[in-house]
């Protein structure tokens, strides 16, 4: 398990993300958190390619501060609906036309992860598919006010008043929050104890 | 959203079950916890049946103490596998061979929920299919050692250690949390507000 595979190193978790740190300590974890800065471009349609890219740059960029010896860990989390990224809403309005865009509807959740210590890296990524029930106008304006969608990709968070829109997911829901467990462990487990 | 309908009632939670009060406050609900005692008769090898049951049993006998006017919410979770229902392991040896079930195949999660407000009440369950990888006995050794198999459905935590091994989710992950959020909104709007 993750908890004794890791225990003796020094982890980085190299992301600024409360839901993953949340998941971090849920698996009994020590780290170190150092988040990545780097230009998400989003340089290509195909979204496992994106994730896994920006994954292994923020890996990349945090590793080249640190000791050769710390395992650093990064991951990259989006919305695809219809062959598009849907990104942060940068405004209330452009929430709710994303929210809009959710109802009724599914959408796939992709994350990247990239495990590295120092040459070495092992990287993966998950896809959820996540459906929405139907949204009132209503619902769209007071799930707004409660301040959740603004700072999430898909204006939404599952693990919070979210949730109750989701009626149905199919594949890893820590995905959806933000970092893959099952898949983490693979690349632990494939990477550093094959 | 269950903030706005639920907030001017008096809502009574009537379950022990940290995890269900994770759920709660996760939805911004204010709420009572009044922990039903009610005798769980597995009376039939239908899963639906008996968490429908066990769950109106358990708000029944809850809002029997309680003013008409509350909300009483109840729920009943069980773990189902070969058509069998799989319970809270008795001691580490009963959690290793229960653990030993799961791995490398599929079972499924029911959860029954009652929503009653004095004579009048809504139900419904959920189901959700949950993949476990293989796991060795080193594995199985380290996860009983962590304690967290102890005191629940099917020996495993969804939400903490045992997030490592769940490879596949199909359904409502807060189902297998034990309280299924998408089907409580909807028991509250089609029994109150319909």
């Amino acid at each position: 398990m993750l908890h004794k595979l890791l225990g003796d190193h020094k982890l980085v978790l190299a992301s600024a993300s409360p839901r993953r740190k949340v998941i971090f300590d849920m698996l009994g974890l020590k780290y170190l958190v150092r988040p990545a800065h780097i230009d998400e471009i989003v340089h290509t349609h195909m979204p496992s390619r994106l994730v896994l890219s920006h994954a292994a740059d923020k890996a990349a960029a945090v590793a080249a501060d640190m000791d050769p010896d710390c395992i650093v860990v990064a991951a990259d989390t989006i919305v695809y609906e219809q062959r598009e990224v849907i990104g942060k809403p940068t405004s209330e309005s452009e929430a709710a036309a994303l929210l809009r865009r959710l109802s009724d509807n599914t959408h796939v959740v992709y994350t990247g992860v990239c495990v590295r210590r120092g040459p070495v890296e092992s990287v993966g990524f998950e896809r959820t598919r996540v459906t929405f029930k139907q949204l009132s106008e209503q619902e769209i304006a007071d799930y707004i006010a409660t301040g959740e969608p603004m700072d999430k990709a898909g204006a939404y968070g599952i693990q919070g008043y979210g949730s109750q829109f989701v009626t149905k997911l199919n594949g890893c829901y820590f995905n959806v929050m933000g970092f893959p467990v099952n898949l983490f462990y693979r690349l632990v487990i494939q990477g550093f104890y094959p």
